[in-house]
């Protein structure tokens, strides 16, 4: 006989009272209520949630391209003629537009072949660590790491009381964000599905040695979602949440015609003061204009920061 | 302060008295008891276990082989087609030779293409149910999935009691296995790493629709094993458990020059009287040739299966 949940006595403190806190509740209440007809077997419990923009800012950069920028920055001494390269000099400007030119972001790809491949996956993971100890996010002053939003890490506490599996669905690089994720969200590294190459396993002097490469590159974003969620997870979610058109897909299939009871949710940028404030157009990405259309026919809850959120970071910080 | 695991009384019980079974129970004492300087935190307890001819059979095919050979003659009345390709010809005799000629399994691939892609993900799970519900074994005349290794599964039970996650990492194909892991193994489907290709994701009459495809084709085999567990687990594991050389590269990821402490256990197929007994020649996949040979120096365990285990199966099977 399966046991009820018991809730915390207020298990979304940082969420204000309102539809989407109540429809929150109302849905993790029936799915793991012994008895209800939208009772979900534990093992059906999948949560997906996006990372940029969902659980952590992704303005004035994602902060995966932060750190790929003063990689750069940092190897420059030592490599000048990487300046030559008209990528490296948008990069070195912070500029993101010319990297993300193109129908296929052929800048980004060549940013990140210069800062996440022909490498051991060891040394990367190092410079991610180097990266976050000693970085600062150039608005609120502090290391990335400690700038999650508070409403979403209680999710994510309230998700694995319900005993959701979440993983996160990202556009992010996998080993990139399995550096810190189970530090920052309590998410072991394999339920993190990201963009990835493939790496390369040889023996080297009698060591084993992973070299990462591009080869067969997976770009985990728009209906790359589904596809990342099938090949990782191989269960159909019925929980998604996301904040851009990118997530979109994933949330058509998490929602559309599942036979399971399923919840979306989009979180939309509207407090420039303690945050951000941007949709149609972003300086970065997190473009949201068609998920944000369809949300009403869908039945989609939209989290506005500005009005459903009485704190965005788990940490005091104060914008600039 | 971490807590003592409780060891049942008789851990593995068809496993014989031995320096093998001794050796697998020392090791996971020794990992699971506070204060041992080889204690691992639990997040650390990564299992990676090869599929076929390790937890079950591989002989006289593979079982994913005899779902594609039961595959195509299934639809051989409404495609005849199909008889015209040489390599469903060998198919349909059940002669696995021409299938594995050529440096990259040429063959084999144009079966897989025939029977694993350009299908929605839910019609192909649906055969490998109706399969597995209809088939038998030619020579033990049950059903497939009931011919696990019981040795095997009271593993893969201590090593759930001991607070291991493990994961099958198979050259098997991820969208067959995930159909049965979880009901013939505890398993969920996002434990299982295998060969796969992408999926795309669409809306079909405004319906998610997920299509099989071969594109970014991975082999999880040899050297992509390590790779596939970069991939999917991003952990590197400290228990590995193979039967044959596809398996050397995990073994070697897992245990050589590996900080944390680690085994290695290769199933040695002796037995034809109960199972098979095949190493350097197999008619089938398993061949063991490097890997039983390096055992010794990097001091993996052997466990031959005519005097290591003195039950093979989980069901009472009579072999023919």
């Amino acid at each position: 006989m399966p046991s009820m949940i018991t809730f915390p006595s207020d298990p979304l403190p940082s969420w204000r009272s309102g539809e989407v806190r109540d429809a929150i509740l109302s849905f993790l209440e029936r799915v793991t209520t012994p008895g209800s007809s939208d009772w979900l077997p534990p093992p059906e419990r999948i949560a997906v949630l996006d990372n940029d923009g969902t659980l952590w800012p992704e303005h004035p950069v994602p902060f995966q391209a932060a750190f790929a920028f003063d990689e750069l920055r940092r190897r420059l001494p030592e490599e000048p003629q990487l300046e030559a390269d008209p990528m490296v000099q948008a990069a070195l400007a912070g500029d993101l537009a010319p990297l993300l030119a193109g129908p296929h972001f052929e800048g980004l790809l060549r940013l990140v072949a210069l800062t996440h491949a022909d490498m051991g996956t060891e040394i990367f993971r190092d410079a991610v660590e180097a990266w976050l100890a000693s970085a600062r996010h150039p608005r609120f002053e502090c290391p990335y790491d400690t700038l999650t939003y508070a409403p979403m890490q209680e999710l994510l506490a309230l998700l694995r009381a319900c005993e959701f599996r979440s993983f996160i669905v990202s556009g992010g690089g996998v080993d990139f964000m399995r550096v810190w994720v189970e530090r920052v969200y309590g998410i072991p590294p394999e339920r993190v599905v990201g963009s990835c190459g493939l790496t390369r396993f040889e023996l080297r002097d009698g060591v084993p040695h992973l070299l990462k490469t591009l080869d067969h590159l997976f770009v985990n974003d728009g209906s790359g979602k589904p596809a990342g969620i099938h090949q990782f997870i191989g269960r159909r979610p019925v929980f998604c949440c996301g904040n851009s058109d990118g997530d979109l897909a994933m949330l058509q299939y998490t929602t559309i015609a599942n036979p399971q009871p399923s919840l979306g949710l989009l979180v939309h940028h509207t407090d420039a003061e303690r945050e951000y404030a941007y949709d149609a157009h972003s300086t970065s990405t997190g473009r949201l204009v068609a998920a944000l259309a369809q949300a009403p026919d869908r039945g989609w809850l939209v989290a506005d920061m500005a009005r459903d959120w009485s704190r965005v970071f788990t940490e005091p910080v104060v914008a600039i």
